[in-house]
């Protein structure tokens, strides 16, 4: 046995006991946990904002770019948001226990489902310190043990709130050992990690898609992941015209960076002339390349559009996740030629059609499948938050088990409970 | 590309060309399409009867067991039952479709769920031809497409049930591919099936253990998987005496071989001495063996019961899950130590509890981690008919997505939808 062996058996070990004290745990002492790790946080504020300068320092000197380290920076104002967001999930239902579809059998006995905490998460990200409290939150809150694995360059700062988080668990009398962060920089035992079903009952990377690859490669667990957000706003034949510009408008550019903004516009080719010069003047005033398909790019050619900003789309522009003031916009016949294209070249994402059309909307809805699909609203709007979740680990593209943004429900699953009265089966 | 490669990418392109019809085709076409399987069943009587006699004489020369040979077998009557399944499952609400708790949010938007079917399932089993019928009809009751693979000595069986489930389908309209059995027997395609989510959404592996442990080796695709059976009945110091001796002898000698019977009895000791007498003499005449704790012995023995059918249990009777007249039986101080022996040695099936004390059924129902829980019944009721399923793809023990009897429904997921009147996010 290796020295990374021992330490992970260890690890496991540790969690799955603390895992089974949680699951019995009382909502009001996973509260008064989560309350006390926020207070923690705000009492030692110096002492984060210290580890984490000195996370920045090591950054610096190892000439990380600027967005890993503005990613890597907490602000006094970021650690207030962070402690503030733990106090939140405090506020939350608790999901575990709750009793549900119980039905009486004609057997005589009645059989219901009970929700229950998944056992141990293994949390694997970036170094991002400020997922550290908002995964923790989550899990503990949801009644399971946390195994966290930020990236290296942030040790120190998950290490500060790794202690406030858990001078939360010790006030409320509840195990330290609910929450471990990985205290070894060593890749391998990230590998190891998501290889032993005996230690993990389900992984959720949060990252990039090079991380969530690095992840799925060696996964032997159960894993809850994001990979593109492709998503489609579809402008239909019989959208209101009123409705079109705003949420246009809003899915790409609201916000550039994320999964939930839209990266591929397409229109029906008998309202095309009708929406695409002004959709074309707002982008441009966006300052918004636009990849185009053929007839796009003529007709916004023609109404003069700065051609700096006008680009012929390849295939490739359909596939791709910009996150950056880019949109990519093909003419479509009518609806079945708008469900093939996201059919064929979506993420399974988020995706809206516009339409004041019934039957058109119920088709989308229906038929395109992806985690969200939306009739007349922003891709924006996909979001925990947003859903009411009021958190969210992540947001899953998988089928299985969640789809979409994962709140504190996502991290539990469902047992039957039977209820009898002396039964027994003929 | 070798042939095996080009072979498993026609039937992948097919299941998933025919996954999207059968996710948009209509309760009425599903049901049209296992009506006219079954009839097509019946019609073939004779067919299916000649295949399956081809398959049982091929099997006879290749000496296979007894146990396969039954398990292969198909009588007039068992392909009668398998008619009826397939047109009960035609009689099951169709979950595809279901929206739920749509709630409005803040934003005007509405957020709800509704059910999908997860796509291509794949399923793997062995030569059992009437897993053909009944895992073809729900999966594609619940709008999926089916890969079946079943055990290579059932083939000819098999492939004739197929033909009848494929008229079903082109009599509803409906396509062919939506049932693809696989047609060769080289076992490398099991392998490479269960390593391609592009190919298959999900795999359920039916079957013994070994199977299983195959299928897991190589799944990188979820997989929603069945192991041990060991399941526990507890007799709590507060049972109901009444209750004790039927739900005890249901739960053991109703079925020997399925993976709902009892392995284990676990007693208070406060109480062993007022049960374990009527309880030894009962199993004693099923002739159940028992393999017992050292003061469960003393007392057995003390009582007279027949020393042929008592034995001192190993530490690894605990474990074992015996699908045959075999009892482990262990007293335990209380509550606690049952709750620990069920985490330690269980395999989180079934377990149940005998008491009438509410603060004792409550504690078991929370903390014992097992896909189904019961109060005063017996587990032989954790079964997808008898929680009114209609029907069960199989039982899961994993924590992800479906626990337990996993019927239509564990054949779905439930995506997000947004009904929006032009909301935007601020």
């Amino acid at each position: 046995m290796t020295e990374l062996d021992r330490y992970l058996a260890d690890l496991g070990r540790a969690a799955r006991q603390a895992a089974r004290a949680m699951a019995k745990a009382s909502t009001q002492a996973k509260n008064a946990a989560l309350l006390a790790a926020a207070e923690a946080l705000r009492r030692h504020r110096d002492e984060v904002l210290a580890a984490n300068a000195a996370d920045l320092a090591a950054a610096r000197e190892a000439g990380l770019s600027p967005a890993l380290i503005d990613r890597l920076t907490l602000s006094e104002k970021g650690l207030e948001t962070m402690a503030e967001g733990v106090a939140q999930v405090a506020a939350l239902p608790d999901p575990v226990g709750e009793i549900d579809e119980v039905k009486r059998r004609p057997s005589g006995i009645q059989v219901g489902k009970m929700r229950v905490p998944l056992g141990v998460i293994g949390i694997i990200y970036e170094a991002r310190p400020n997922v550290t409290a908002d995964a923790a939150a989550l899990c503990l809150k949801s009644g399971n043990a946390a195994i966290l694995r930020g990236g290296k360059e942030a040790l120190q700062s998950n290490q500060a709130i790794e202690r406030c988080i858990r001078a939360g668990l010790e006030a409320a009398g509840l195990p330290l050992a609910a929450l471990q962060l990985v205290q070894t920089t060593d890749r391998a035992l990230v590998s190891r990690l998501v290889a032993s079903p005996e230690l993990v009952d389900v992984i959720v990377p949060r990252g990039g898609k090079g991380l969530i690859e690095a992840v799925m490669k060696d996964a032997r667990v159960p894993v809850i992941k994001h990979l593109d957000g492709n998503c489609h706003v579809y402008v239909h034949a019989a959208a209101d015209p009123a409705k079109v510009l705003p949420i246009v408008e809003n899915a790409k550019t609201h916000r550039y960076g994320v999964c939930n903004a839209a990266e591929t516009l397409l229109i029906d080719e008998a309202v095309a002339e009708r929406h695409l010069p002004e959709i074309g003047r707002m982008f441009a005033g966006h300052g918004v390349q636009m990849r185009c398909c053929p007839r796009t790019l003529t007709l916004l050619q023609r109404h003069g559009l700065p051609t700096e900003l006008l680009k012929a789309a390849t295939e490739d522009d359909w596939r791709e996740e910009y996150l950056a003031p880019i949109i990519a916009i093909r003419l479509v016949a009518d609806l079945d030629e708008a469900i093939e294209h996201i059919e064929r070249y979506g993420s399974k994402h988020t995706d809206a059609i516009l339409t004041e059309d019934y039957g058109a909307a119920m088709r989308f809805l229906r038929e395109v499948d992806s985690a969200s699909v939306m009739v007349n609203a922003s891709t924006r709007f996909a979001d925990g938050f947003e859903y009411g979740l009021g958190a969210e680990i992540g947001i899953s593209t998988d089928k299985i088990h969640a789809r979409g943004p994962v709140g504190l429900e996502g991290l539990t699953s469902q047992k039957w409970i039977v209820l009898g009265q002396g039964e027994i089966r003929r």
